[in-house]
Parts: C-alpha cells; sequence; structure tokens
C-alpha cells in the first residue's frame, strides 16, 4: 500500500511554518504498514489542488491532504474537493449544533462563515472534529481514498487518531502489524550495529528492525509484520529479552519514553528528591524535567549560577576554588553539585559549569569544555565532556548528558 | 519567477525527521522575490528523482534540490543527477583537498567513499561547501537552473547564503527587493489590521505588507518591489516612520530581533543586572536569556523553587503568605521577586509563579492562572494572566509575558 500526503497553504510556501503535520502522518501511517511515496506542498489554489489530486491518485491508494479548512476566504479546500469529486454541498445540522457550541463555550459570536463550515459535500463520510469547527472528510474515487484534514496540528492529530486510522486499517484490510521501541545511550548507530548483528541476522523473517538516532538517543524500532496466528506481540517480547541480555546497560527505556521522565520515574522510586545547579546550560535542565507533568514529586528546584559571586553567594562555592581552578572544573562544580543539594535539602543533585561559547574559550579550556556533577550524601562524582563549537548544541548536549549521569547514580543506589 | 523545491531523504517519508529546511529556502527565496510554487520530499530511489525534477521543470524557472548527498550507499542523488543531465563524474582535486583537510581535523580517516564525494558532474558548477564533506552543485538546462545542496540544515544554509543565492539574483536578474520587519506585541492580527487600516490602504503600490504572527508576538514585513531610482530602502524608512508613530507602544523589535535578545540589549543601555525566580516556568525563562550569546553581561542568574520550602529557604518568602495567600498569589510572587532580586544583588528582577497543569487547578484558580511580579529597589509590581489549560503552552506564554512585563519595566525607568 502506497499513500502520498498533500499540505495546502501559502503559509508554508512562503517558508512562515514547518510543516510538522507531514511527518506526524507518515510516522502513524508506516506504523500501521502503509509507505509514503511522496510529500507535496502546494499553496491555497484551485488549479494546483485539482493537479495535485490527480498526479497523487495515480500513484497512491491513498491520499492525506491537510489545510485549507478554515473559514476565511483564501481557504478553499473544501469548495475545491466538491468540485474534484462532483458533489455538492449540504448543510449537515449536527455539525452547526456542534460549531456552535464550541464557539458559544468560546464567547464567540457564530457569523454566516461559521455556518458555511457546517456544510459538507454530499460524497463525503463525516471524520467529526471533537475540539474545532472544520471537520474532516472521506472521498473516494476510482479506488483511491483521499482523506482531507484540517492543519491546525492537535485538530488534525486528534482526527486522525480518533477516526481516520481506524477507518484506514478496516477499508483496506491492512495485515495486523505490532511496534516496540528500545530506547538506548552510549553507542552510536555503526557501533550498536555492530554489537547487536549477530542477534539481527537471527531475526524471524516477519520481524524487522529500524534504527533511529537522534542526539545522545539512539532508538531501535522492531516491527511485526503480518505474523502467524497474530502472535506479533509473543514474537516482538522474544527478541526484546534477547536483546536486553546483549545490551543491558544501553537501554534506558521503551516506546514513548522520554528521558526525563524516566529518569524522574527513577527519582520517585528510589524516594529521592532533586536538586539542580547550572551554569553553562542556564536552566535547561531545569526547564525539561519541570516539562514532565507531576515533576513536584521528585524536584525541588534549581540554581542557575551565571555569575561567580551567586556561584560562593548562592551555593556556597569557595571563591578560591574559582581563583585557583576557573569556574569551569571540577572542584567547582562539584562544590556547585553540593551547595545546591545541601540549600534544597535534597538526597541528590547534580551541576553543570562549562564554556557555552561563542566567547570565553581558550587554548587550554576550548568552548565546548564541560564538567558536570552528580552528588548525594555518600559521594560526588564529576566527569569532564567536550562538546563543540555550536553555543545551543553545546547546552542541549549538557543537559542529556547531566540526566544520563543522573541516572546512573540512582542506578548505581542501593 | 516561480521555483520549487524538493526534498530527498527516506528519513522524512518514515516521518523520522521534520524537513525544516524547505522553510528556510522558501523564506529566502521569497525574501528575494521568487515565489515558491510547490514542495515536494521523496525518497532517495532514481526514479521518483527524474520524475519529480521533470515534473518541477515543467513549471518552474529554478528547483532547488536537498538531501541525498552523503557518503552512504542510500545517498544517489549526485549519480541520478550526473545521469539526468548526461554529464560524467569527474575527481576534483581542490574538491578532495578541502575533503581530506576536514576529516584529517576531526580525525578521521579518508577512505575511498570519501574521496567519491570529490567527484564531481562535468556539466555542473560547484557551489562550495566549506563545511561540510558533500559540495553542492548547480545545473542549468532547458532555461531551468537546478541547484543541488546538501541536507545537514547547517551546511545547505551556508551554501545558499554564501553562493547559491547572490547567484540566483544575477542569473536571473531580479529586480531590487527590500524588506524591513516590525516585531509588535500586545495587538491581535485582526485588531492590528483594523489599526493601521488607513496607512496601509495608503501605501505606495511598490510597497507590500505581509502580517506574520506567532503566539505574543505579530510581525509586520513591509517589501518594496523594484521601486524607481532604486530607493526602495528610503521608500521603507518613510512608510515605518509613519507606523511607529501609529503604533509606538506595541512595536519591540525589528528585522531578526528576538523578544530576549531585545530585553537583554535593554538591560545592558540601562547598566541593569537580572535574576530571576521561576515557579511553574520552571527555567524556561532563564533558558531563553541564557540562549543569547553575551547574556553574562545583564544576566546574574535564577531560581526555580519549585516547592514552597525552595521559596522560603532560597527566596526568603514568608511560609504565612503562602499559607494564608496559596504559592500561586499576588503576594508570593511579589516576595519572590524581591527575594530574588536581593539575594543575587541585581538592580531589577522577575519571577513567576502559576498552574502549569494538568493538575493542580481549582475552580479558583483553575490551570493557567499564573502571577508574574517585576521588583527593583523602587517598586513591585505584580500582574495575574489566564493562559489556558495545556502545560507546554502556559509554559511559553507565561515566558513571554514576563519578559515584557520585564521590559516595560525598564522603559519606564529613568
Amino acid at each position: 500500500m502506497l499513500a502520498e500526503i498533500i499540505t495546502i497553504g501559502d503559509e508554508i510556501l512562503i517558508g512562515q511554518v514547518i510543516d510538522t503535520n507531514s511527518a506526524f502522518l507518515a510516522d502513524e501511517l508506516n506504523k500501521i504498514g502503509i509507505r509514503v511515496g511522496q510529500i507535496t506542498s502546494i499553496r491555497d489554489d484551485r488549479d494546483c489542488i485539482i493537479n495535485a489530486l490527480n498526479e497523487a491518485s495515480q500513484r497512491a491508494g491513498l491520499v492525506v491532504i491537510t489545510g485549507g479548512l478554515g473559514p476565511t476566504s483564501d481557504d478553499i479546500t473544501k469548495q475545491t474537493l466538491t468540485e474534484y469529486f462532483n458533489a455538492k454541498l449540504v448543510l449537515n445540522a449536527a455539525v452547526l449544533e456542534h460549531i456552535k457550541s464550541l464557539l458559544t463555550a468560546r464567547g464567540v459570536e457564530v457569523n454566516d462563515r461559521n455556518v458555511s463550515q457546517a456544510e459538507l459535500p454530499d460524497q463525503c463520510r463525516l471524520l467529526h472534529n471533537a475540539s474545532g469547527t472544520a471537520q474532516g472528510m472521506w472521498f473516494e474515487k476510482n479506488n483511491t481514498v483521499f482523506i482531507s484534514l484540517p492543519g491546525v496540528p492537535y485538530e488534525m492529530k486528534a482526527i486522525m487518531t480518533d477516526y481516520a486510522l481506524p477507518m484506514i486499517k478496516v477499508a483496506f484490510r491492512l495485515p495486523p502489524i505490532q511496534h516496540y521501541t528500545i530506547l538506548t545511550h552510549g553507542l552510536a548507530e555503526s557501533a550498536m550495529a555492530v554489537k547487536i548483528a549477530s542477534w539481527e541476522q537471527h531475526l524471524p523473517p516477519q520481524v524487522k528492525l529500524a534504527y533511529l538516532p537522534s542526539p545522545g538517543i539512539l532508538r531501535l524500532r522492531l516491527s511485526a509484520f503480518n505474523p502467524v496466528d497474530n502472535n506479533g506481540n509473543a514474537l516482538l517480547a522474544k527478541e526484546i529479552l534477547k536483546l536486553e541480555s546483549l545490551i543491558p546497560e544501553y537501554i534506558f527505556g521503551y516506546n514513548d519514553d522520554t528521558l526525563e521522565a524516566v529518569t524522574g520515574n527513577l527519582l520517585r522510586q528510589k524516594k529521592c528528591h532533586l536538586s539542580v545547579a547550572e551554569s553553562c546550560t542556564g536552566g535547561k535542565i531545569a526547564s525539561m524535567i519541570t516539562g514532565v507533568p507531576g515533576c513536584s514529586d521528585y524536584f525541588l528546584g534549581s540554581v542557575t549560577s551565571y555569575s561567580n559571586e551567586s556561584k560562593c553567594k548562592l551555593l556556597g562555592v569557595d571563591p578560591e576554588s574559582i581563583r585557583i581552578h576557573g569556574a569551569v572544573s571540577q572542584a567547582v562544580a562539584e562544590e556547585m553539585a553540593r551547595g545546591v543539594r545541601e540549600r534544597f535539602s535534597a538526597e541528590i543533585s547534580m551541576a553543570v559549569t562549562g564554556i557555552a561559547g561563542p566567547a570565553g574559550g581558550t587554548s587550554e579550556k576550548p568552548v565546548g569544555t564541560t564538567w558536570i556533577a552528580v552528588s548525594t550524601a555518600d559521594s560526588t562524582r564529576a566527569e569532564k565532556f567536550n562538546f563543540g563549537e555550536h553555543r545551543g548544541r553545546n547546552i542541549h548536549k549538557a543537559a542529556i548528558a547531566a540526566l544520563f549521569m543522573l541516572r546512573s547514580e540512582l542506578i548505581r543506589m542501593a
């Protein structure tokens, strides 16, 4: 099964908006076994839309279209689809009620344009948009299915997940497919491939492996395609057990886990409270940790000590340590970690001090030099890293490395 | 002049990577007066590439291609272009030297695959990639220009900016075009349109206005197209003066300014040092401020006080204030701001306390309720906001609002 995605909207073609919808759609379609052959972005223009629909339907059995369903005059997707499918617009009373109740709840008066959003082509099946006024639509023509979705990401995602994907599975009688993703850290893609080569070669023919690398993290996605007796999950479980025994020290999570959430759960399990001292990461680590709902169970807080004075005054770093070793040093990282642990009465803490750049580097301590320390009542350990030359990437890499050091320490604890 | 963009790479079509390159390219092309008619993402597949090149060149005078130029066997863009243009690959000695010196500096041994990256089609003009091994290429065929660039964003951007864009301007004899962007805050797109309607109606015919909205910030881009006597900048300056007198209180920056950098420059000008106390924003504000190179000139640091105890112990908040008014209250916001200003010996400070969600809301203080305070030696002011229900968006909106409150206070200062 081959699909194509068409995104409609001038804002993409003038570079004002990055098209994130297509990546979501492509990922979801791949997960149910549908390959995406092409993604096409076009303007809000009748001829362009019709041309794109014609071209895509010649190549694909499924065409997913996003955008151009808003209430303003530049949004012409619905009119163009109505023409393309020789349909006519009919007012849907249930949709009108839904739109009215949505807008009333927001304190917005219902106008003619909103009413016209309740008119749908008589050839389509409705895909309900629970949180918006633009409805999804499902068309069929010459053995191709066309799905039209609004461009607002969270509305598009909800319609896709709740209605379109289940209907696609039925319509195309897709064979069952299961996925399981293992999150690893510590081996690059090529090194991991060597390490697990024998296991990979002996995978059953229905099980496929994909390497999904991102900075500091390598995800391994196992998929079971159309297994005999529908035993895909059992097949995957067996292979994952083997993989876990092969690379236990590199695995830190599964499926939709994030590093922040996994580390947070470890803190919760160990009944440990965390505090953080940040210099070069400037609040990034605290921001990542507090992005996880419920983090107040284990996160007490942090100090961003951007000046030497604040390192001494708020964290109790000895001014002599800074004078002798410099602010980016093992001694200062350790004193920051100890200081922030004591001040927040935390069981565990971490501290980061480094040179994010672009200025501040020396030949001895070039931009990217970073010390990270983790401290408990029993011990304080520090490690030196050299991340590189780019400020934004240095901050990101230091935050990831600090979270992995924290995780190691938590695992080591009794 | 119409252009199309083709991005090549399986990683986009499986949804592993979001295509950010196309937005950059579309923005840059629009800025020099070239309209982008279509963006097409295809797999690393010979037939797909040739088909996409044929289709795009029938519609556009310029085709910009990214991706598929890496050293591994799945990257086939260069071979396919060589075939498409009836060219043959020839080793370029200068490029080989460049690749060798790059890899040697990284401590990587040069292998056959790297050497083959120095082979270029004899029909193309070289677009030098200063920071990578995959070179850019410029082809011409039947009055269409084809530009092939690597998919690594920072390499692609550098080649585009340094070589491709200047060459495009010459090759297509593009009429001069100038842009000037005004950054505003405080009016939504529709309200701004009403406010500046009369000014907009009287713009000279060569000057066009575009509204570019994003959360909390509305950018107004003025462009002068092909003005008489090449006086575009003068034309724009005249109109911007009028606009500035119309909406002075809403303008906070120009062109590539960011809110963080603009506020940072104000702090520098006023010789003020800043400290920040964060609760619900959890480090996000500090992280935004420290994303600006050179921020150590004015940023001393921050405390993320996620627990009530840390609000009292590290910031000196009175436990009675929390008991009587709750942690999310005017009193606590003001005490946090005063406390963090004094502890860092800062001239100015801000504090944020709110309910980011999803849990923690009450009927009196629903999720999204946020108090923001700004404090100086002379005064401490606080304001209440209601941002909404989504944790991530609440954190982002609170950070933006806090920076705007800080900016207002700095402007008010003598």
